[in-house]
């Protein structure tokens, strides 16, 4: 059988753009010979639709798009992602549901039996699980419809669920399996999914069709990289990683088998960071983007991702010197702008600052200078940023990373500030790896960025040691901690001190209330801050 | 029987503190002659304790203060709450589950069924549901043991599970139902929960004794109000709200009936928002609070709220007039504080807000006065507040309501700084509904910062009015769509201008972005924006 696999990038929402572009992709799958058109999870709405899924009128818009989409068909047969309503007064009000859509009318609805809710997911808060089982029958083969998670408890050491959707549909006896997915990018989701995806095979012996989304929503980056697997757990067929694409196969006759794409770490992470500010940008429907520009290794990593996002004619760089920065700070980043041909504006804090320090001199009076004051350079930073930002219609792009970020070394409302953090879940260790990277063919960023030590320069001859362990030592507890869910008895075990291993996990449990207050954070690990992290602001938890 | 309703104040992840409290009142109870103490929901690690679920140190953590807490027992039966673990290696890791707790060590552990997964709630993100019952057996009696969400599925028009509980325990003939809970506060809460409660002594012809914790924990506040009810679905017992209580009572012999208390919204959002501020900092070791006292109707309640909850000796306001702000500002501000006695400073803006025209000169040219220029002053205003935050370690008091939340009529960074917004799920004309409550005995708030049009103060003669429709109109648009979920044709339905009804809603929408960033609100309403509210920043849907 011809399958086509639609990989597409999605708005939520945005039901007229979602629609049209379905639309056509049928078309494109036609006019290649397809017999079957599959979709991605919720492709309909978008995914994920999050609470707009309670509006009743966000429903029935959705259900107006499923009958446009209907109508547009024919011969050939279409499996798209949508929610539909419960018709049982019992249970949630909705199915998270693949539509088989051929000859003009809605065939049979097949809903989602495991609702993942956890990390960044909610699908339990929305739909009720599947419960009865049917395949669907196409041009003399029979085909199991699962959607994302059903077909992710098989070849689990802790399985979260008690069934396995395609046990029960194996019985059956499927010709093969398709699977409509919004699953997210992670740096090791490539290689948790083709585990996953063989584990299928291997258990059901009959091949897969496999299809994801790509696009950011905010936070979650998808990465497409749809497969078809014949029931040898070999991959026949691999779509690209981060782009759209309509690639239509034949299933059931052995067609050469493709080398195992393996994914570096960092060149992935590098693309998703470029996609993930690219559609924030062009779903929010602006262009322009600024940043402030440190002299130090964050923002100059943000702003390479920037430029290669929207243009190096988008992206206003601003250096924004106080007396405690140093002249290598400004040289540097200028050589920085000057290797990539962007823009930039110099603006000294030093007159808002010293207005500040005169305002609040009757209030402080001779008490030492202290954090207070830092902040307020930070803050007279941000302020700044802002004013470009609300003047010209930029976006303040964001340059924490996630050590900083988990450690709570950042001034809330000053370097925290923007519309959203690039490298909120790149540990500092990491974002030197992606300096190399992008420096991989020539020396886009300054030499002396990436080797000097880190400084936020906000008093006379600071640096980030004064404060903070080694990031090397520093990223290794906080791997521990935030990934693994590690308790600090089994952090000890890796060989740590344990006053420091103590002071670690309670600045990073101390600063959830700044956290709570942070930009949406790329996400590009298993566990980001943001969503997919709940915590108590006033747990008392390891302090 | 005789039976104890303890009505704590627990704090997550404290484990110390709740293990001395729970044992306390164990003995308490005893010396009062309770032969079963009966605790809310998740006692043991305090609720919600959102993702250290998540860390099996703290469930151990958990474990361990479980067992101290049945070392203390004797004769005496206690059902406390606690997470525990799933020996079954399929399903989640953890039950939500009661312990009954006896003769020093567990007799028997009962399992939540139904899993609250929407609004605030998301417990099926941590727990597996319970599938077999059972009663608990004591001194002759039988038990039939629920916690919280298990008795919520009765008498619903559109029942959110497929099963209810009790159903399946009524069988056993039980001679009286409990139920431990963590049930928060809305101004609707008292009555759903009363009609809640009564639906089930009338479905199943058995006393109820209904225990719920009070105190806040950051956005929810519990409202205790444990009841007990006869089989005649009469209040027997009523325990106070917002405030801890033991109480010892006979169930099974007829005791008198005392009258249903009907709480007044305003004075209930009142002690809840007390109680919300109080709790946030004591649970965070803090005793001060500073805010910015603007001279409007917003700052005013905020400051009366604090200095009810904190002491007039805590809370520092901070006048921050430029040259834009009124002389009656000023003069109202100080009325107030003169009535309170409580501090201030008078800080003007004006040198910072001048130093930061003359740095944007360069940039902004000829360019008009516009928000640029707006969210200057009120971002010099944070960074003075924030400044008095870091130097004397005070928390910042966030003053925005929610009809300004709701549709971004605020600067972010600006006055949207703070550790925790006071009014932000208290729309605008409810404001002025607990500013006469707080006046109701004597003139608190001056009159004239009642009565005068809302204004930012941002540009000469500004008022609210010129960028938002009466507060009485947008406050019932807000609503329609927030709490009420409605789509724009309903809300039309109801008689609102069009083109009005798309302006607010598109606002709401496009403002997500901001409120992303906005601090923890203190919820008093059935929808509040935060943890409760979950939207794409992204999402086109209604512009």
């Amino acid at each position: 059988m011809q399958i086509a696999l639609a990989q597409l990038n999605y708005h939520v929402g945005n039901f007229e753009a979602n629609t049209k572009k379905i639309i056509q992709a049928i078309a494109a799958a036609e006019s290649k010979g397809a017999e079957l058109v599959v979709f991605s999870e919720l492709c309909v709405c978008g995914y994920p639709a999050r609470d707009f899924l309670n509006y009743p009128h966000f429903i029935k818009q959705a259900e107006n798009a499923i009958q446009k989409i209907a109508a547009a068909t024919n011969e050939v047969a279409v499996l798209i992602g949508a929610p539909v309503v419960n018709p049982d007064i019992e249970g949630k009000d909705l199915f998270n549901a693949a539509l088989w859509l051929q000859h003009g009318k809605v065939q049979k609805v097949f809903h989602k039996t495991l609702l993942p809710t956890y990390d960044v997911f909610d699908e339990y808060r929305y739909f009720e699980p599947n419960s009865k089982f049917e395949l669907m029958e196409l041009n003399g083969k029979k085909i199991a419809v699962t959607i994302c998670e059903d077909i992710w408890n098989v070849g689990n050491e802790n399985p979260l669920y008690t069934i396995s959707p395609m046990d029960e549909l194996i019985k059956l006896q499927p010709d093969f399996m398709v699977n409509l997915s919004a699953s997210p990018f992670s740096y090791v989701q490539h290689e948790e999914r083709m585990k996953v995806l063989k584990a299928n095979v291997e258990r059901y012996k009959i091949p897969l069709v496999y299809v994801n989304q790509i696009g950011a929503q905010t936070e979650l980056i998808f990465d497409g990289g749809s497969v078809v697997m014949n029931e040898a757990g070999e991959v026949e067929k691999q779509l690209p990683f981060f782009e759209e694409s309509i690639v239509v196969t034949d299933i059931g006759h052995r067609s050469l088998v493709i080398s195992h794409q393996s994914s570096d770490t960092i060149q992935s992470i590098h693309a998703a960071l470029v996609l993930g500010i690219r559609d924030y940008f062009s779903k929010l429907g602006f262009q322009k983007a600024v940043l402030g520009l440190s002299g130090g290794i964050d923002s100059a990593v943000v702003l390479c991702l920037a430029v290669e996002a929207l243009g190096k004619e988008n992206v206003l760089s601003v250096l924004l010197p106080s007396e405690y920065s140093s002249q290598h700070s400004i040289d540097d980043s200028l050589a920085l702008v000057k290797n990539l041909q962007s823009s930039h504006e110099i603006v000294s804090i030093q007159p808002a600052y010293q207005a500040f320090l005169e305002t609040m001199k009757p209030h402080f009076g001779n008490l030492p200078f202290n954090v207070a004051e830092e902040n307020m350079q930070s803050r007279s930073r941000g302020l700044i940023l802002m004013a470009f930002s609300n003047k010209f219609g930029y976006i303040l792009l964001n340059t924490t990373n996630k050590s900083e970020a988990a450690v709570g070394y950042g001034t809330l409302y000053g370097d925290m500030c923007g519309g959203i953090s690039v490298l909120g879940d790149v540990y500092k260790t990491q974002v030197y790896q992606l300096a190399e990277y992008i420096n991989r063919n020539a020396e886009i960023i300054p030499h002396n960025i990436i080797t000097k030590p880190p400084s936020a320069e906000l008093r006379p001859n600071q640096k980030d040691s004064d404060s903070l362990p080694e990031y090397e030592v520093l990223d290794k507890i906080l791997h521990a901690y935030i990934e693994a869910h590690k308790g600090i008895d089994e952090i000890l075990a890796m060989g740590f001190d344990e006053a420091l291993v103590q002071k670690v996990l309670r600045m990073v449990n101390m600063n959830e209330w700044k956290r709570f207050q942070a930009p949406p954070v790329l996400r590009v690990s298993p566990k980001s801050f943001g969503i997919g992290r709940r915590m108590p602001i006033e747990g008392k938890y390891l302090g």
